[in-house]
């Protein structure tokens, strides 16, 4: 059934997953619509942010930078949002905001963690290329990776939310840009419509060959947001004192038990110490108050002038979510992914 | 037999160990003492340091940081040597210099890499607490650590040259230092003469539950100079944010073949990514242009005050080198080792 204006539909978690999530670990419920009290506002959602980290969320010990999501209690994610009714002075009837009210069509907000949208054109672009994600990418780049003219730098997941974006401002600061992504077609867009220098398939038997090849001066930055083969391929090829900004590992979010052997940890060390690598993980949380605006203005008008282009995958309908959420973790999602909830 | 006038004694490289250095990876040699040339000086060696670096430089793909050792060479090393004869301008017969005369009696140096000694009251002390090791504890403890008040500081071998300035330092910076030694005369040795504030025996089998209790305020930073278990034991009490400068993996200085299972490297980045940990990797030789004045003022001045002690492990005659050298290795040393060479 499609929103409507008397029953909130929401998908809440039901079972932890072990591995990948099925349709089993979400339960579909329609419960009434909530009432604001004083100094609240009620939303409704158009648009859901479906991103890696959930999954994290959905794990009983939860990943310690926010907490996990209790049973029978709705899926979180970023939303853009409309305030149906204000009982708050800050916000009016009709405005568009970037929200959390998750999995659902309706939530209520006392306002202390709304923004509002204001005039895009495309709201969903408050999620994608404005969004957490594209600040994820800007903060870890240039904070910690600091590309520098004519370094090399490497990404996974390249046409995705997270590293469509590290490879294009990495491009834009000078640094040669070798992606990493599942499938000829992501590839062929990463280097011609992105930018990218070159773009490897993930599923290339031959992957760290090529990645040897495509890197002829070494990899001076290697932005972590997949983990996995992909950081094998990568860890012979960095430079001295190369930098990795880990943000993400989605290759092992999945991981239902320790990881068989061999144990890659002296490797690692051994390549950290001889090659003076600094490795350093960021969550994006913490940056916001300190990074935010400027992230915001500089990305506002690199997507304006067109230097940077962002790609939306966007599925329709709240019952679509938990298949492509699923569908994400596995690579399939082209661009950001995005529930469209409501008109 | 003992150093003499005519004969240079020395160890070369006769073949590359694959784990633990065994007597037959040195060969024992006699040649005669070369003459300087126009511009050179001989130096006579009197003290020998003795580095776990050593060992990486006995394999053949060498660590990167400097060339491997190869077979038939002598092995390399810092000392302590007088100039026995000059025919550089800077240098006078019978001054003391710290140089890199290896592991023999005599070498040529044509001066780039000498510095004076000066008057040391222990010129030994050029190679320990004013030395290599001392220095590489410096820069990574203050430097990539930035230990503050209060903050909990773990170091593995605890007593040895680089452990027992980190734990020193770090307590002068006003945090609390917990060192892990091999043996209870280690640890008392570090408590009670060091002023850790704690020290646990790495043999014991509950070493991660007493790390634990001996840090209720979880890890800030740790200095990685061991690897192993240790490490295993450190990472789950890592605080946000903690450091891990990462100058040494002894532990796995002598793997001859890849670890086995489990692969702990998913969840190192798991803990790198949710605590937000920096790694990073130095090789000392990058910082002595920027950092060794700083170094030599003030460790001097600490050494001087007793607020910093060295401890001298040192073993007597050439002869000695290749087994407190494999010892050093087991950490069967206590104290920066040093052979004495000469008087």
């Amino acid at each position: 059934m499609l929103q409507s204006d008397t029953v909130n539909r929401r998908y809440v978690l039901a079972a932890r997953p072990q591995g990948l999530p099925a349709p089993a670990h979400f339960r579909f419920e329609q419960t009434s619509v909530p009432t604001p009290n004083h100094g609240e506002v009620l939303l409704r959602t158009l648009y859901l942010s479906l991103d890696p980290y959930m999954r994290n969320l959905m794990d009983e010990a939860g990943p310690g930078y926010a907490p996990s999501i209790g049973i029978g209690e709705p899926m979180v994610g970023a939303t853009v949002s409309r305030v149906v009714a204000s009982r708050h002075p800050a916000f009016q009837a009709g405005e568009l905001v970037l929200a959390n009210a998750g999995w659902q069509d309706y939530t209520l907000s006392d306002g202390m963690d709304l923004t509002p949208v204001g005039t895009l054109r495309q709201p969903a672009l408050a999620l994608s290329g404005l969004g957490m994600p594209a600040f994820t990418a800007y903060v870890g780049l240039l904070d910690i990776g600091n590309p520098q003219p004519g370094e090399t730098v490497v990404v996974a997941a390249a046409t995705g939310a997270v590293g469509s974006v590290v490879g294009q401002v990495a491009r834009l600061k000078g640094a040669r840009v070798v992606g990493i992504a599942g499938g000829a077609d992501k590839c062929k867009y990463a280097v011609d419509e992105l930018g990218f220098d070159a773009c490897l398939d993930r599923h290339d038997p031959a992957l760290a060959q090529r990645l040897g090849a495509a890197c002829p001066d070494g990899i001076d930055i290697y932005f972590e947001n997949v983990g996995g083969p992909v950081f094998d391929a990568v860890l012979p090829l960095l430079n001295l004192r190369a930098r990795i900004p880990v943000c993400g590992f989605i290759a092992h979010y999945n991981d239902a038990v320790t990881s068989a052997g061999p144990d890659r940890l002296p490797a690692l060390t051994k390549a950290v110490l001889q090659k003076r690598l600094r490795m350093e993980g960021f969550i994006i949380l913490d940056h916001y108050e300190r990074r935010y605006d400027a992230f915001r203005h500089d990305m506002a008008r690199w997507i304006e002038a067109g230097v940077v282009k962002v790609r939306e995958d966007i599925v329709e309908g709240l019952e679509a979510a938990p298949a492509a959420f699923a569908g994400m973790l596995e690579g399939k999602n082209f661009g950001k992914l995005v529930v469209h909830v409501a008109p």
